[in-house]
């Protein structure tokens, strides 16, 4: 086989259930230690969502949420708990659509998904295992990834990508994908705009998604709500391009024929 | 590391140009022998539909296309070319977005993308370089995929997965990503329904789009545009879950909130 052909998905078993405060690098780094997986120069580290907001506290208690009248209205229209709803409106610019038991939304950072990305499964404590807590996305998923990269590369001593994976469905196509909230140092978005193709004709394509590539990539080792692999790390990739954070990756509403 | 928890992905080189009526498994039979890559139970082989196309013969000669009235006023409202939007609208039920350099369809098969996945780029064949040559999908990409892979295991002696992978851009966010327009031989839609989170409760997450998290995955070493690298072999995916077609992943418009 060719040198740089292939690409290996790593998937980091070990890692212990995450707590507010936690410090994922130093975890991350435990878990490669046992592994015996060295990270090196180029490893692309896709971490779970989940466990990135965890570390930063990003857990609400439905039981200290008082719902507000538009709250109580949506989630009788759509079936869902009130304080739920409350907790989502406080996460999102917009709702885009409504139906029973769904609540598509523009969430603060751009992102139009399910609930705001606040996810009721998996987040019970060690003293709190209650249906009664609901987990945020991270404050800035393009911050958490270049806090990790930094922390994971002073640990590693080798220059490293980062991208802070969710699942989201998608109009028309059934199933979740694994797409990237956050992304350091990896062209999040690689422009190829200007490249002729074969015949000297400009590309149709102009714009590959790539963190979200990666992201879907290491979905197929994370499952979709498996708390057990939180972090893959992807060896081999070859990403020339500048580097872009995940929000590049957000589309300008002005140029957006769905919205 | 731990036995199983790693995927490998192998970009296949050496694939020469695709002509129509070129036996694609064979090619690849090939490819992999020069490679020194020997197809193993498991594997999951990505082949980029340009190819499959090309072999079946999916290119129209747009000299030889008359494009009706409705086709020119289209063309002249998004500045294309008129015979080119005759081809798009021929390959779809509707017309979902215009604006200008923009046609959204709905392909016959269901796929909602850019012109009906109509290609003008790397198009030209060994005697007509032409800017008037334009490749169409597959007919029926999952049965082409079934092919594949009887053809694939009939030559390995393994039990392989074939998905035939396209770039489709989406709303909301900026880039394309891989995604799969024919399956067989793996769960193309996992149906996680049911399954309970570590506390028990249903999870949020229901249905996994593996097939196109595995077209996204082989898209990564692909490149988007690059006919240089159209077949990309996924070893070591522990795919639970009965075989499903990529036509699973189509969503019933009745259920499709975007409609």
């Amino acid at each position: 086989m060719a040198a740089g052909m292939a690409v290996t998905l790593i998937a980091l078993p070990g890692l212990p259930r995450v707590r507010a405060g936690d410090d994922v690098a130093a975890l991350i780094g435990a878990a490669c230690a046992r592994e015996n997986v060295r990270l090196a120069d180029g490893d692309v580290v896709a971490i779970a969502q989940k466990i990135v907001s965890k570390a930063e506290g990003r857990t609400v208690d439905l039981k200290t949420v008082t719902p507000s009248a538009r709250a109580r209205e949506i989630a009788a229209r759509v079936g869902k708990d009130a304080r739920l709803v409350e907790v989502i409106l406080a996460e999102s610019n917009r709702v885009v659509r409504e139906a029973p038991n769904v609540l598509i939304v523009e969430h603060r950072l751009g992102f139009v998904m399910a609930n705001a990305g606040v996810d009721q499964s998996n987040v019970g404590q060690s003293n709190v295992e209650g249906a009664d807590m609901a987990l945020l996305l991270p404050g800035d998923p393009d911050e958490s990834a270049r806090r990790l990269k930094t922390d994971l590369e002073a640990r590693a001593g080798a220059k490293l990508g980062v991208v802070v994976t969710d699942s989201f469905g998608r109009p028309w196509r059934n199933g979740v994908v694994g797409v990237a909230l956050g992304a350091a140092g990896i062209p999040a978005l690689l422009d190829k705009r200007g490249t002729p193709d074969l015949f000297g004709r400009p590309l149709r394509v102009t714009e590959i998604a790539l963190a979200d590539e990666i992201a879907a990539a290491a979905s197929l080792l994370m499952g979709a709500a498996d708390e057990g692999i939180p972090v893959v790390i992807l060896r081999g990739l070859a990403l020339a391009g500048s580097e872009k954070p995940a929000r590049a990756l957000i589309r300008d509403p002005a140029l957006d024929l769905f919205r």
